[in-house]
């Protein structure tokens, strides 16, 4: 009787030391495998940035090439490189002062950002006020730009026999899939014309006031007409499901940090001349809207630690600056990614992280060191 | 005795079973923080060639930027007469093949007349059928094209200077008023492009089948895009009273002669190789729709007894026989006017008359002797 039950007793510790042993080994070998797993992704990513990286580069070497060996045609003879002659010249009307100063942060879509303003500022050479005349009466205008930041521009002076374009492109939001260009809004087209709807704010001699914009600083305008909500606005106008699926993120909080609106104040007497916006206040409301918006690319998002490589973000400068900043820190800070993004709105450059959860934390906001270059 | 043994064996056994759990333990980790050294000097090793790769298209990108200025600047400048510096050369993607042959009878809006159908006959060297891929996954498109029938196209093929355009246009619905052109859909634009938007029927390889279009035959499309109600349809968008006033006349009735039928089956023998309707009844259905909007100008409205010069309709071949017709016979008949106005569809001329009340009698329809001159 009492052996066996002392003989239960060991048996029971036993067991029990067992378990835990195996446990413990068991707990080991997951959150090993998992900090495996963390590193292995994070290597794919890098090496998935690295190819983009160097893609991206042969391509910008080709058009550098291509560019150039146009020009030097041009110089050698002055009809040598002949017009379509069926091409219209269309000579912008006016060019666009946004407070977007890169494709970085401009929003995917217009009227999300209600204090995004731009004025239109009307070559008045060609174009006499009065031809702005009762456009005020109207709630929204459509603006009719060139894509001027186009890498491959220069194809519109090539005949078009030399000028083939892509027929598909990649939709973000099929992540990489690809789509017949006519399908989307995508900027590279064989005529590089965007189309855009904005709010009209006010008339001021050659000067168009517009609100809720999506367009970016020096954007070349080539009409600018009147929305008509019964032609324009189409009741029961269907899109494709790959499209419905596109739902743009809203971020869960934007948070400013502590030495921010000093920061601001100090930038504020460079901006302030120039600004579309009347006080820091104001400005810092901008920054809120804009970066409400997860404006970060499908693959920023999806790979917190990629770079805006192959993604919409356009400048390389901020490529540059983000790895700059990445490689200062390696390590998380209290869930928020290493990666700091930069937003540059009137020249001013706005440095954010955000974290898993998407929170939006805004560090700091300096002169741009881009701004010429950039504009 | 038996119970210290047992205690004993079961010490052992612990001991055992702990050493064990610790030793692997042990071993695990350190392989462990010799594969985690590795990974970081690989890490390592990517962040820095990922650096000088970005440095690099950083580099190239400034050189294609510098090239590409100094490229357009070459082509418009030493014969700057034909080409603004900035001005952008668009080469139609397309040429609409429509139901409409003249301006005249053309809708004033889109999706006016949901028979009116149009194929968009792509330039197959530059366009190739792959860029039309998923269009058809949308209800609507735009058409963004060039008003080709302006009298004043050449404007574009001069230097600004030389191209001073009208900056006030004469408004029909303000019964000859005037208001600033950016104001209107005018045809007559510094850049004459044209927004309109149509449903989109089908894709045939090269060929965008469309219907409720407001575009006339021969029109160059410079872009499509896909309607995206989520951008461009804006609810609550206002217009000024003076747009609100413009309301489209529907007539009272519109009726067909008795040999009408048997003319348009003699005519279709003709017509139906090219047609874009599959039946001379459909043909008529799409009569019955255009006409059941008042097409005529308000001067014509206004004034029935007067010629239809200097209106919207455009084609002066069409007045010139609207005056033939007219001097023939210079009496009412019936209630009906003497001027017979006329309709050309896909080169056939519907001809008719419309009471003071607005009934529409639709008298004849022949070859259109002018097809080949409009088309």
């Amino acid at each position: 009787m009492a052996a066996s039950k002392s003989q239960w007793l060991t048996f029971s510790i036993i067991l029990a030391l067992a378990s835990t042993a195996i446990s413990f080994y068991l707990s080991r070998r997951k959150t090993k495998s998992k900090s495996r797993g963390e590193v292995n992704k994070k290597i794919h990513e890098l090496e998935a940035s690295l190819k983009s990286a160097l893609e991206k580069c042969a391509a910008e070497r080709q058009g550098r090439i291509r560019a150039q060996q146009a020009l030097r045609k041009a110089l050698s003879g002055p009809n040598s490189v002949n017009l379509e002659l069926n091409s219209y010249p269309m000579a912008p009307i006016a060019i666009v002062h946004s407070c977007f100063s890169t494709r970085n942060g401009t929003p995917r879509q217009p009227l999300l950002v209600p204090l995004a303003r731009a004025s239109l500022i009307f070559d008045s050479s060609r174009v006499p006020p009065a031809s702005l005349e009762g456009l005020e009466g109207y709630s929204h205008c459509w603006i009719i730009y060139v894509f001027h930041l186009n890498t491959d521009l220069e194809k519109l002076w090539k005949p078009s026999s030399q000028s083939k374009f892509k027929a598909k492109v990649r939709v973000p939001r099929l992540k990489g899939g690809k789509m017949g260009v006519f399908a989307t809004r995508s900027p590279h087209r064989p005529c590089p014309i965007g189309l855009t709807v904005a709010k009209v704010e006010a008339i001021r001699g050659h000067i168009l006031l517009l609100s809720g914009v999506d367009l970016v600083d020096g954007t070349p305008v080539l009409d600018v007409k009147p929305y008509l909500p019964y032609c324009d606005s189409i009741l029961g106008a269907t899109v494709p499901d790959w499209v419905k699926e596109d739902r743009l993120l809203t971020v869960a909080s934007v948070n400013f940090s502590e030495g921010f609106s000093s920061s601001l104040a100090d930038c504020w007497t460079m901006a302030e001349k120039k600004s579309l916006y009347a006080s820091p206040n104001e400005f810092e409301i901008l920054i809120r809207q804009v970066l409400s918006w997860d404006i970060r690319s499908i693959s920023q998002r999806s790979r917190p630690h990629d770079f805006p490589v192959h993604t919409e973000t356009g400048s390389t400068v901020d490529d540059a600056s983000t790895l700059e900043h990445y490689q200062e820190d390696e390590a998380f800070e209290n869930g928020f990614s290493a990666v700091i993004y930069h937003l540059i709105l009137e020249g001013l450059d706005v440095s954010y992280r955000i974290d898993s959860k998407g929170n939006v934390f805004v560090e700091n906001i300096t002169v741009s060191s881009h701004t010429q270059t950039l504009s």
